[in-house]
């Protein structure tokens, strides 16, 4: 039973990968706006294998991650895995069902768009399912403009309140707090964007339902975040905008760097750093 | 007695910032290299004043930070500060000296520049006086070039080696070691740089003596920095040393946002923010 759930939840994401690429790689040909000169962006293919952590023999899994250097994406990787092994002694204390027995599976999909024009929002979707001896989904999507467009911030909401209400009416306002609250840059005093839904540890008790959310927050995204890239990929930008796009993915650095308990979590038990790093900017600036 | 002390380690670091300063626009002002035709730049400085921790009603102090954005000095920061006030409860525990007690003094200088030709290496100066119920200097300084050069990094690593040694022949081997442990980049299993010294809770019982190391500690880098960038500043530089200092400069990000003990301890102890992180680079590359 459990692992047709895992190979269920693993289809998912790598079903999900291949259609938002598509998506994606459908904006890059129908653009032309600056940089149109250039030639379409396409996703390029990379697998990588997890190691086992040290002292430990069992280990492995791995995953494929999906870039494009494009003309409407300046940067932007959708990477699936599924890995497996032993958590050692730091996280199982942290990681709910961990405690006394530390095997893990874990599958996700995390996406990280960093876009040419500073009038495209920045975007991040990630959805995963964790098995120890206990199991869960977790994940969310949230939007970081480069120059705040209220209506593109709203559209997006919109979009994922209605995806939750579907499915529980206290989905939306309960992931949105999360949302906000994570994604927040405490010594700034700031939020890193205009927010979406984050959520973690969902298990209902009703795995099918469960996955369906789930699904469905990809589905919501994919439906939602090229209607935004088309709606300004073709407006013309100034340079002082492009320059305050550059200076706020400063603030996405600190953030995914201080804060992020994703990036933290894959440094510390051997991930593939460029997979996990894929989320820094192409190019920023502290001036 | 404690208080000369304090007035003498916060003056001299004044003194050096001074000095400094006035050898970093010199060098503006001799470059006829690459940006030539901008005007040499200069230090401007803007002091901030330090809030009391919350709860807390004593605090204070501040700091001076001196920013110079140049055609030699792509971005370069100066920071004093002299603080005080108490420790919360969660540093008590980890700062000698301030279990019982949590009342702390802390000054000292810190330096960051970040180079516009790809050919100069980047550089960072720190030196500190810590006061709680015990007292101690730490700091140190380390090179690091974006393109390697083993006779910069050997002329760097000689005069701090001479200077050592005239104060102790254990501390240079020491504090090199220490330093090549500090500046390493663990996800990656890279060193930040070319290293150089590194040292904290020095305190040997001869302030005197201490403090006298830790000044020419600072006046070594003054007399060592300069001469190397002299070296290299009117040296040409090719579009791909350019990106590859870029691409470089994201692995400083990296170390600093990631695991500089000093930035962490800033921003958790409501630092000025800016002051803190003006080690970041002007332009950085994750391409």
């Amino acid at each position: 039973m459990t692992d047709t759930r895992r190979d269920e939840t693993a289809n998912w994401f790598a079903q999900l990968r291949d259609r938002i690429c598509t998506a994606f790689e459908k904006l890059e040909d129908e653009h032309q706006g600056a940089h149109g000169d250039r030639p379409a962006g396409r996703f390029e293919r990379k697998s990588w294998e997890r190691p086992a952590e040290p002292g430990q023999e069992r280990g492995g899994g791995g995953g494929t991650m999906a870039m494009m250097h494009g003309r409407v994406f300046e940067k932007v990787g959708v990477n699936i895995s599924a890995v497996h092994g032993v958590f050692n002694e730091e996280f199982r204390k942290q990681i709910p069902g961990a405690a006394a027995d530390g095997r893990f599976w874990a599958g996700g999909i995390s996406l990280v768009a960093h876009m040419h024009s500073p009038l495209v929002p920045a975007v991040h979707m990630n959805t995963r399912y964790i098995v120890t001896t206990q199991a869960w989904f977790g994940g969310g999507t949230d939007l970081t403009p480069m120059i705040p467009n209220p209506e593109d911030a709203q559209a997006f909401h919109d979009a994922l309140r209605r995806t939750c209400d579907l499915h529980d009416r206290a989905y939306y306002p309960r992931f949105k707090q999360w949302c906000d609250e994570y994604f927040f840059i405490k010594h700034r005093g700031e939020p890193r964007g205009a927010g979406g839904i984050f959520f973690d540890n969902l298990n209902t008790g009703d795995w099918p339902r469960d996955f369906a959310f789930v699904r469905d927050v990809g589905t919501t995204f994919l439906d939602t975040y090229p209607l935004i890239v088309r709606r300004h990929m073709n407006e013309t930008w100034t340079e002082e905008q492009r320059r305050d796009q550059l200076v706020r993915r400063g603030r996405y650095v600190e953030f995914n760097l201080l804060y992020d308990r994703g990036t933290a979590f894959g440094l510390k038990t051997s991930g593939n750093v460029d997979a996990i790093l894929m989320s820094l900017p192409p190019v920023v600036m502290w001036p």
